[in-house]
This record gives structure tokens, sequence and C-alpha cells, in this order.
């Protein structure tokens, strides 16, 4: 058997193309593979026939395995089989808890690695034509999420409203959106360009874009769910109409 | 000849096996590789034989193209040959001005796409342990560069420096570390744990921690030299002794 190892590997924002190199050879090399529920399950065809697929996804409604029980888990089946990797949507360290998963598994014993993972926050904006950053609209960009680890509103949030320069990309902000919009417009963003990107980088990718007031309607009338991105500042003015062929009544507003 | 387009690539932080699949195809594809001096070399090899492989690199000191410059070649090329893949370090849309490269080859008859790539921002600090997001010390990350376009101190470092919740990743900024330190300093953050990566993801790569008022001479004393990120927040506690072996005395100075 194999040393008892961890490696935390980013799956991407959706694409299982945008998979790298070196995620699809560790997923290759695999014994076991504990797979979130983000992630796109073709992914799971580049482990071998005889590696054990696991998934202890965390999804709303569904059942899901605690930190602790995945941190368990994790010491026990490397030290069963091998080699574990651990399977994140995205970049395991972007609100993936990659690295608490690697600190409980140091502590018992296990070798850990980390393949990053290329994350939504920038290639779900991209994938519709908005850049992060861009000359003359945005000297930077900022990720946060909607809500602290304990549930309550982000002190970040209101942090983002306040920055004049730099674009906001909210993860799993969409439950609270009502609220992202209020301490945005409070300090005055209401017309700033905003939108909102669900399954980016997948063929279902869907987007609506209009002013940060006007977002949460134009969302509800598009019927836009999660998993999805908030993007605010004036980099969304880049927004492609192709990419928008589903929503093309949206987007003429807008444009 | 196929029709004239532009593909921008982001051929992520310096490993090369932190391409993406859809790079490697993508560059398989490539009738013209028009690169930039900071993606790694070795990347070339996924473009056919025939493929023209340009470089149009900026970097300090060395002859460099103008943006104007590789935007013209970019349309003349796709004309002449079809399929220009444009390579860039990391994500073209983090810094990369492919956005802009991509609206002037629109502008021009083109047509574009974009296929995101991973940026050093992310995975040149968690290849030295240290999360951009971490449950109890980080609430989320902000990118920055040092100077803007036309060259002055970026807002956004005072900004930042200002910011009490997040992650600071400031991307090519080794050259303005004093004014930025006086800056994060004046602000509160002497004590801030910071770090510098150097070549993150490749072997040769290297790191220096320590507080944000040290940074300055230890970068000097380890002769840190660019490409470079400096990360600013308390994630940095996380860095992984064994990730340098380079500097274990200026580590155990941290520790």
């Amino acid at each position: 058997m194999t040393t008892p190892r961890l490696t935390v590997l980013g799956a991407g924002p959706g694409d299982p193309e945008l998979l790298t190199l070196k995620g699809a050879r560790v997923l290759a090399e695999a014994d076991v593979v504990l797979y979130d529920a983000l992630a796109n399950r073709t992914l799971l065809d580049h482990a071998r026939p005889t590696a054990l697929l696991v998934p202890v996804g965390k999804r709303r409604g569904m059942r899901s395995h605690g930190q602790d029980e995945i941190n368990a888990l994790i010491v026990d089946y490397a030290r069963r089989y091998g080699h574990v990797v651990r399977l994140k949507g995205g970049d395991p360290f972007v609100f993936g808890r990659g690295r608490e998963e690697m600190l409980y598994a140091e502590a018992h014993g296990l070798l850990t690695d980390y393949v990053p993972g290329i994350s939504s926050a920038v290639a779900a904006a991209g994938s519709a034509g908005i850049p992060v950053t861009h000359r003359g609209l945005s000297e930077g960009f900022r990720v946060i999420t909607a809500t602290t680890a304990s549930g309550e509103l982000s002190g970040s949030i209101g942090e983002a409203a306040r920055d004049t320069r730099g674009t906001t990309v909210i993860l799993m902000g969409l439950g609270e959106l009502p609220r992202i919009v209020a301490e945005f417009c409070r300090h005055g963003h209401a017309a700033t360009p905003a939108a909102i990107i669900q399954n980016g980088t997948l063929p279902q990718a869907r987007l609506v874009t209009g002013s940060v007031a006007e977002l949460p309607a134009r969302a509800a009338a598009a019927g836009i769910e999660a998993p999805a991105i908030i993007i605010i500042g004036e980099v969304v003015r880049l927004a492609t109409p192709e990419k928008l062929a589903e929503l093309p009544a949206l987007y003429a507003e807008v444009a």
C-alpha cells in the first residue's frame, strides 16, 4: 500500500475540460476519491476503475456529511487504501475548507498536497465576457461570500459596498441577494452594473444583467437558481450579448 | 483556412501541468500562438509542429511589443492563418488585458473565445500552504496590483490596507514593496503576517514570511526577485514549513 496521503484537488468551475492536466493525473493515481456535490461527475472518469468513489457533498436539502465526518473519512480511507483525493468544486482554498482538511490530515500523520483549480469567481464571470479586471474600469477584484461561517451577513459585503475601485464577486450569495443589494444601494451603488451567472462555464449557463437595484427582480423573473455567482462593478458592461442567447430580452433592456 | 479567430488562453501560474485540459486542446488546434514572456515555454510543446510560435512578451528590460502592436498582430495573423491563440500567464482576465484584445479582435470581425487559466493569486499562495480564505482567519480575498495603468501607486492599496477582514494578494508589486508596506503600516498592519512568493508552483519557488513591517528587509536579505506575489493577512500563519526548504532560517524566525 502507498503511504497514507491526501491531495485536495480543485475540480474547476463546472466545464470538465477546465480541470488541469495535473488534476487529471492525480485523479488517475487516486486510490479513493471523496467528491463534493458541486464537482462535475464526469471528472470521475479520470479515476481508475478500481478506485473507490465516495460522494460526501454538501448541498442544501440533501443528505450531507459534516466537516468532522469528512475529516475522519479522509484519515480512515488514507490509512486503509493509501492515496485519498479530495475533489472540490472550483479551487480548494477559495471557500473550500481545503486547508482545514489538510491540517487535520497532517495532524494525523498523512502527507498532504494541494492542486489548485480554476475558480468560478474568475472563470464564470469571464465565460460571460465579463473580466474581473479591465483597464479603466476595474483596478482589482475581491471575492467574498454572503454569509460568515456562523450564518450572519458577512461584514465583507459592507466593506465591498464601500469599495470604490474594484469588482466584487460574491460566491454562494443568491439566497442573500436582497440583503446584498440593500447594502450596495445604501452605499450609492444602486445604478452600478451587476450580473448573476448560474452554472457558469456549463452548457446550461444563464446570465442576468442589470443595475444593482434591478437585479433581484430580474433574477426572480428569470428563475435564476444556485449555484450562481454575483458580480458587481463597471466590468459588467463588457458582458457579451452572444453569450446571452437564453435571455435576449433581459439583455436588450440593459444594453 | 479556418475562420479568423482569437482565443485568449490562460497558461496558469508557472507549473506547466497546471494548464487545463481545454488549454492543451486549444493549443493543439492553434495555427498561431502569440505568447507572453511569463508563460512557461514548455507549454508550447502542445502546439502542432506546423503552428507559428511568436513571442510578444512584455518583460522589464527586454524588447517588448506595445499593446497596439499586439492587437494588430492578432488581427493580421488571424486573417492570414486562421486561429490565433493568445497565451498569457495566469488568467487572461486577471490583469492580463485579455478582454481588451478580444474587443479589438471583435471590432475587426474576428470570432473570439476565452479559456481561463489558474491565477497565481490563489495558486502560488496555496502552493506555499497559504489559503486565500480560511474559516476564522479570512472571510474573503482581494487581488490588486501595486500601480495603476498610468504608473501611480494604486488607490486599491490604501483600500486594502483599511480592509479588516480579508486577505490581500498583490500581483506585480515587488518594485513598490516599500510604499505598499508603508501604506499597510499606516493603517495599523505593521504586525500583520505577510509573505512573498517568487516563482510560485515552479521548482525554483521561494518564500519569505514575516510581519508586514519586516517584509522589505527579509525580501532584500533573501534576494527575492520578480515575478513574485505579496500576500498580507492572517492566513499567512498557515504557511507550511516543509515548503520553505530553501529558507529555513527565515521561517524559524517567524514560526
